[in-house]
């Protein structure tokens, strides 16, 4: 049992459900080149249809912005990392994010480091610093955020900050959507939003066309774009996304917000774990107020004896990701809540059996 | 008439007659995951094919031997260098490639340049400097050389000495095939094999384990694996190379041969321009001695007053690539024979011009 892999096999049916809309046919000839009509390696079609999806749900502002592709969020993060760091400089620009953050942000701004940047931990340690203010800052805030699903918004703001706002879960399936985005550099991924995870398709949507450029730059510079044949597949599959009209979103939300109220009700059977704040807001898309319907449970083992959460956990195979991954503490792990439907029924049956069961439920 | 990129739409006839073969049908809930079967980026069957054709063609030792893939072979490169360098040094392996050199060498390693490892010129230049032997050096040798198609060899050797075989362009389309290569590190694109540069998809077929492994982080940190719809592509085209027989590679040699006579007529109608040398070898695919049959002109103004080569072609509107971006003299300029069959009879035809109207011939 592995719930700590963000698979995002929950949207399958979906798909399957919608055979006609989303399959594709692909000729042997079709696409060769490395570019579309010798120009760009990204399509402009496909750019269109993220725009209209965009628009559609209202998360983000997309008019007068210019649209990147990449292997991924992962990649996109990396590329608008290397973007925003000053060009030449002595010191490097320092890398910060505020716990519990997500892992890969660390890991491979660490793994890429250069005289460009450097990661420098968790932005609240950096917070009213002196020596920030004359430091060139790149705070990469994750909202809705990984592992907790809260919306959050930068630490950090001036002449010398530049932020990323990695919008990977801004999508109804998971969170309320209060307002557009309109941020400088918004990152999203198909694999949050249609499931897609393998096709390897992300973007993001850039105010400034410098830094547009030096994305640009770094795709090429990367691995000279990004897959034609993932721009195909993404380009059928939001056709399909707006084909169906409020389809997807309905589905991945009455998804999500039946796993979040099962996981609820079996952690509420005792005191021994607590889930994060789930706070109403009014979502702009469905006209109501809601609460998240988050891709993680973060969850705490509320008790002193319960330091090391991952292993009581573990003692019940249920297998999350540590706090520490996160900069947390170990008294919290993160369970994947987006995998397919028996995997979640599974967590469920085994979360159920280790709260019933567990001794601490005598106590209560 | 641009003749600077190597996109090699050559091969697009060759799709279109076999149709059959090499069409694709993507259901839209087909490999939605991260990961197949939850283990591995990689496609195991896409290994597979790839050590098949290895096989069919003789070109590469592939058995007990790990494959990785990678957004084509610039990410594919960029991984064999983070992984061949050091992990823990004070000072950053040396990086060199021999002119002339893969500008793309160049500039991705200077690009990504880190404490790890910092691109360091010609390899020639460092070549019997007594300060090598105790440096970690990782030499790129493009093999058959892009530009000037020659079958290149290590010049560093040793036991600080990283090497990793470019081998793009050793197939039977560019060059006799003289044994398998065998070597620590060859990196392969199926962009100069079946001619989708678009699909982004190379790999390297690795000896060691640790550095396998290393390579497999880097593509986990750089992209979280590869496009499954890449690997895709790639499964469904191979398995037609090999279905078609020498189909493929006929077509190719034919084609590449052809181009190159018909460029050599035109070249020695005068004294201006020369070309690459191009000894004969024995092709061990093919069984006879052949020339090489490059995906490049590695083309030499001869003329004292035409040391800018590249503005000589320009004037008779033919757009190739300046030697200096491979290291080498203004004199050189390189030319790429595998675009389509238009462009390469519009770089005949104002070649032609250029040479039979210019006054040098004038002069013969």
């Amino acid at each position: 049992m592995h719930s700590y892999s963000g698979d995002p096999l929950f949207l399958e049916p979906f798909w399957m459900q919608h055979l006609a809309s989303s399959a594709l046919v692909v000729a042997g000839w079709h696409q060769m080149s490395y570019t579309y009509g010798g120009k760009s390696f990204f399509s402009k079609e496909l750019a269109k249809v993220v725009r209209k999806v965009h628009a559609s749900v209202g998360n983000a502002v997309t008019q007068n912005r210019f649209i990147i592709f990449g292997a991924g969020s992962t990649q996109v993060l990396s590329a608008a990392v290397f973007a925003l760091s000053p060009e030449n400089n002595s010191s490097p620009a320092k890398v910060v994010t505020s716990v519990p953050y997500y892992p890969v942000d660390k890991q491979q701004t660490q793994y890429f480091s250069s005289q460009k940047f450097k990661y420098e931990g968790d932005a609240y340690r950096w917070n009213n610093r002196s020596d920030c203010s004359s430091t060139n800052m790149i705070e990469i805030v994750t909202s809705p955020n990984n592992p907790d699903g809260q919306l959050k918004k930068a630490i950090f703001h001036g002449p010398n900050v530049k932020t990323i706002y990695d919008h990977a879960y801004y999508w109804p399936h998971f969170t309320p959507i209060p307002a557009p985005s309109d941020e400088d550099v918004m990152v999203f991924t198909l694999s949050k939003l249609t499931g897609h995870a393998g096709t390897r398709l992300g973007w993001a949507v850039i105010k400034d066309e410098t830094v547009f450029n030096r994305m640009m730059i770094h795709m090429r510079m990367n691995s000279m774009g990004v897959s034609k044949d993932a721009q195909l597949r993404a380009f059928k599959l939001l056709n399909a996304v707006l084909e169906e009209g409020t389809g997807i979103f309905d589905f991945a939300y009455q998804t999500m917000k039946s796993r979040w109220e099962r996981l609820v009700q079996t952690v509420s059977l005792s005191n021994r774990f607590s889930l994060q704040e789930n706070n109403p807001q009014y979502c702009t898309f469905y006209n109501k107020v809601r609460q998240l319907s988050p891709a993680y449970a973060w969850l705490k083992c509320e008790r002193e004896e319960d330091k090391d959460c991952y292993a009581v956990l573990e003692a019940a195979n249920i297998i999350g990701r540590q706090g520490n991954l996160f900069g947390a503490e170990d008294g919290y792990v993160r369970l994947s809540l987006v995998r397919t439907q028996d995997d979640f029924d599974i967590l469920i049956e085994r979360l159920h059996k280790l709260i019933t069961e567990g001794d601490g439920d005598k106590t209560m």
